[in-house]
């Protein structure tokens, strides 16, 4: 049918790891260069979770080498679905922060399960952390900016049914039609025909593209001052405990 | 009263063909031009269509002299109007696809009659050619990138109600009631001061006029090289002669 | 709590004036400037008005040396409240013309008293002068492009109600729930970790601001040349005029 299916599906949460990502980036790269396929629904194998976005461990306690090669492998990975030439359709069948949430936003079109308990957003600066520029810039193409401005300073999480009341997510379909519906878009995006509708997506995308491009490597020596502060790992390994007694 | 209308009158479908578009820009310098024409209403006088778009007999078969020639006076005529002094109203009584659909754009209002029948948008995609930039920019600025990146990949014609949601249009109103909606709408933006108004219009379109009129000649050349090739002139052809067999 | 409540408090109307500037701009410098303190909410004490934007007496009969000062001081407002780092809320209690409008749309988040007849706008273009292109940068970041240029182009002044529905205002109370509103939404946001926040809006508002300061001296320049009009200066006496005898 031209279509591949994606299915994260690393337990217990798909935390975007630099294995991740890596093996996201490389599959996402021979669904472009195969020319059978011309359209990827991403989606989760994990129950209630999409994705709950980057893997702190990646970002604890490692050195700079580590930090920059994680970071290109983020860099890389929204570099590679933002620009896809490809039709590109998140099923979002679960939670999805941060991370999670730009994998979604950097696809054509979202459908969401409507479950009120399965939340989306940028929700960075909750964890004391800022989104870069281009998290930013994606968000606001897809909602504008005055909600992305309010969203991204709380940290947002938005429930399934305000996600889409802000055009967050495109649609919300019962759980269990999730994949039918994503199916059913996928199929009216392959209608047309692929050349114009490729270069129609680079217009529209490629000036947000181009700024992640042109400061690729000043965004690398962002993050690694960043997450090398003193403050900031305390609160990460503050966060890990969290999660852990959680469980 | 300071308003002139202009009434497409091109059967059967008003194509904006070099001679239709050379006219229009012609009466409209004349308006503008006219210190005791305040504001324009276009509007068609052919029944259930507003305008088919750009006149594919001009792409199909032609000279490159030929080719540079219509695609100047395309621009002419969006720079003229985007940029117009005047207030320019929209009155849509009829489908609107592509061209016809940046002409209402290009306008300070737009109302359509509600019929359901009646549809607009940027369906280049759909003839597997895409929009230009400036086509983007216009449409960009009227219903934000989300909406405008969507519509354009998909090479949407959304039905009247959906164009009014979408923001693409600014009101509805029973067909009858197109002409006098126009008039009072025209009205209330005349009450204001001339000077400020056009100043602050300048404010807000001046960025994305600029932009064509720094890469006009480079747009020309991508029309010309785009219209050039093969699949394309086959593809204009087929379409052409679907059109003829529908008649 | 780390919250600071600015009444504006200068009778009748509460006019922009060359003092209130000055004096508001300091007191946000020593606001800004001390650490205990996070948020500021800004209303007024003057029944039914919040503020009724710039003070037409300032730019009528003075001298050059003055209306440069005085455009200075509103510019200085402006690049501070909108760059604030602190979280700052308008709770707009009466209605809000032109730079009382500006003000509040600096804000981080906007509540209104729901009361139809307070209303809301950059309303310049009514009397025959244009915003200002920060003004209108401000209110694209707010309520987008398309309705940014109608309601500039109109000088609209919209009621609670409507200001609402255009995003212009973020939330509807009763006015005797204004206030109590106002420390709710402001606690909210003073539960995000500063830091975070403040980079988050930097990175949001940043292109905005650099553009007035990059341009600041011709913006004063600008200003003199449209105030020194003598056209102008008899439009603005004339509505001075009106002012005083409706009083």
């Amino acid at each position: 049918s031209g279509v591949a299916m994606m299915k994260f599906k690393s337990p217990p949460v798909n935390s975007l790891s630099l294995e991740f990502l890596t093996e996201f980036s490389i599959s996402l790269e021979k669904l472009e260069n195969n020319r059978a396929c011309r359209g990827v629904i991403i989606t989760s194998a994990v129950p209630k979770i999409f994705s709950s976005g980057l893997d702190i461990t990646e970002m604890c306690g490692k050195s700079m080498e580590h930090y920059t090669e994680f970071w290109r492998a983020v860099q890389e990975m929204w570099l590679r679905l933002y620009g896809s030439n490809m039709v590109t359709v998140a099923a979002v069948n679960g939670s999805s922060p941060a991370g999670g949430c730009l994998m979604a936003l950097s696809c054509d079109y979202r459908i969401m399960a409507e479950n009120p308990k399965f939340s989306i957003g940028l929700n960075e600066a909750q964890l004391g952390i800022v989104a870069p520029f281009w998290f930013k810039d994606t968000f606001v193409n897809v909602v504008g900016h005055r909600i992305a401005e309010r969203s991204l300073q709380l940290g947002s999480l938005h429930p399934a049914p305000e996600a889409h009341k802000l055009g967050l997510v495109d649609e919300l379909v019962p759980e269990e039609k999730l994949m039918e519906k994503a199916a059913a878009v996928m199929a009216q995006w392959l209608a047309l025909p692929d050349h114009a509708r490729q270069l129609t997506k680079t217009m529209m995308r490629k000036a947000v593209l181009d700024r992640l491009v042109a400061h690729r490597e000043e965004d690398i020596k962002n993050f690694i001052s960043f997450v090398s502060k003193e403050s900031i790992q305390k609160s990460l390994r503050m966060y890990m405990e969290m999660l852990k007694k959680r469980k």
